[in-house]
């Protein structure tokens, strides 16, 4: 069984940034498989790395995970910059490199959190001189290659207490009387938005698959349908479902709720009960 | 010789979803080589996808071929539902695993057709608890590489008669007159626009390289060249020519049919001998 | 460690076209390494290639590199035509395959230069029958593959004088009085404009960092900062840096500067110092 290592990044696909990344590992552990989760996070958007991280990595075989959402690169590891870091999880199965900006946290959660915590700024194993605005060809990747090859975490940087990482909060849910308020988290490929509340809290409302929600963003309002599938919905139709991300999403079938409430990342969502709401057709967003 | 896997979707990449089928592939058969054939099928486009895989396949190594356009995911296997397939093709080299919409079939038709076809949709393989969205990596992938790790077709699926898998027209011409009417399959990268006829096809119109015809689609029209290569015309000229898929294609020297032309997929296409037109120059789509 | 094929293209990801060299490398030489370095060369440019390219292949392990961005694919090898080549550096460590319209040379004179040179277009390891339009496939991957696992390069092609291949020059920059004139190579997906001036042409202009200069082009300015990182002025700032390229870049720290200044590749650059400049603040290009 080869070693592993998964990447994630916010570089996109259109220029080499990626690709030197995979040579510097290729290089330095010629064994390693390397999986790409994705390359498409929006550019700096963390907190969408963060929720693409924690999503892909259960179905990652154990291994090395490399995940670069960078904006502060270049800040130095002073009061205001941001450290490099590699974890090891409490499971002590999944070892965590990239910058301290909680891009990783969500992700170690899933495996007991983090154990131990080690700076790698100036790691032995990084590529000199070291690009002042490219460390994830330059301290990440080479830094991820030698654990794929074996080196222990603690050759490879100095250890600091883990209390101090950086905290990245990707759920929130809070119930207003009847409604639940959330925010977008991200909109996919498919025009779904995916937020910030866990599937199970459309409970708290007292919904069940095949009730009608009214949902209200960015100062629309959408009457949508608790489903569990798409296919629940006629073309068109909006509706609220757990993602393949374990998260509440709202979505169309066959079309876009990105683009048919005009929600940004980051906006508030307001799912509400909606015993007065017509049953959703086929239709575009109305102003709430 | 490792085993192969090939895996094409519509996806995209700006999202962790490849990135997840990659892992579970990983996990389950470590020693596969995966190789991506594309995932930018444009979303829910079985029809595009079928296109893509078929002129794929004939370059890819024997193996597992795993594609997934799925616009029914959750819809169940009900009479209006969309099985979850593996099949085997007639000369036994070639695996597909993707959903019974028609997308599997013009690649198969290539390897002598369907022999074998079994219901993966309550596979031993799948991951439980299966996702209602994401079928890609909780049924596809899994059964896809554990096919790839030696286990038997019969031993992930039930059998059923192939003559019952849904259907897929990919190839449409017919002559009408001194005509030849098709349509758009897709627009790629470069603007070019495959059509649903064999690149032979144009010899029923009586013309040969160098001949002019005209093209007419989505209400404009167009002269051309019959040509082999884009050189054959300068740059900003539109020919027809047999494209790297063996279809017939509209494009434009250094430039875009699609956007030249205003042709959306699906849209009909005529091809005409032009005997009056003049001879096309660099310039752009006129009213028909 | 396995053979390593590097491969770059203006291929895109929407379509199969990159999918299918990879089954063609795999189906020759199962064992290699296929490591993508990006397929979003913006279509048919050249010198975007050419430059991402160069980036890449310090940090790639040596082997054979394969790059395809070809808008005279067809249109055969007299005299306006272009060859198919495979080239050896003079370290001997590199073999670069391609087409010979300049692609290639920037990145091979990292390595020492072009020692040998052979025509593949009519290899005995091409595909048969060899398409007119995807050379990438028929012609550049299965020579590659070859070359991957361990065919000797003149027994792939015609050798020919390496002093007879296409060049491309793509550092351009020239001291008008107390400004350098240089040019847009790229827009990256962040939006900073990498030029064709060596970082350390700057001492020319007796700037050091944190010192204001003055960006010219494409009718508008912008007044920069002379740093190493994009931390060091505020959010919506410009600076004048050295990307990760090793070249000159103007950036927006978590800005676009192609977008302030609008400038596309190919557009002149002036950047003069700016005794009178106010300092930089957040804000948007103002006419020169």
């Amino acid at each position: 069984v080869p070693p592993v290592v998964t990447f994630l990044s916010d570089f996109g696909t259109a220029d080499e940034f990626v690709g030197s990344c995979h040579g510097v590992i290729a290089s330095r552990c010629p064994s390693a498989l390397v999986i790409d989760i994705t390359h498409g996070v929006p550019p700096h958007d963390i907190r969408a790395g963060a929720l693409m991280l924690r999503a892909a990595l259960p179905y990652m075989p154990a291994g090395v995970h490399l995940a670069v959402v960078d904006p502060g690169v270049g800040m130095g590891s002073g009061p205001e910059g941001r450290r490099a870091v590699a974890l090891a999880t409490a499971s002590r199965s999944r070892l965590l490199v990239g910058p301290d900006n909680g891009l990783l946290l969500p992700a170690a959660a899933l495996f007991g959190g983090v154990r131990e915590a080690f700076d790698i700024g100036a790691s032995r194993a990084r590529i000199e001189p070291v690009s002042a605005t490219f460390h994830g060809r330059d301290i990440f990747s080479p830094v991820a290659a030698a654990l794929a090859a074996g080196e222990p975490l603690d050759a490879l940087g100095d250890p600091f207490d883990p209390a101090t990482l950086a905290t990245l909060e990707l759920l929130s849910t809070e119930v207003r009387g009847d409604a639940l308020l959330t925010r977008v988290l991200h909109a996919d490929r498919f025009g779904n938005l995916t937020t910030g509340a866990a599937a199970g809290e459309l409970s708290a409302l007292g919904v069940a698959p095949g009730d009608r929600v009214e949902v209200r963003c960015a100062g629309r309002s959408l009457p949508a349908i608790v489903c569990r599938t798409f296919a629940e919905v006629p073309a068109g139709a909006a509706l609220v479902l757990e993602d393949s991300r374990g998260l509440l999403a709202v979505a169309v079938n066959r079309g876009s709720a990105a683009e048919l409430l005009g929600a940004d990342p980051g906006a508030e969502l307001l799912l509400s009960t909606a015993p007065g709401a017509a049953r959703p057709a086929a239709g575009t967003g109305t102003p709430a």
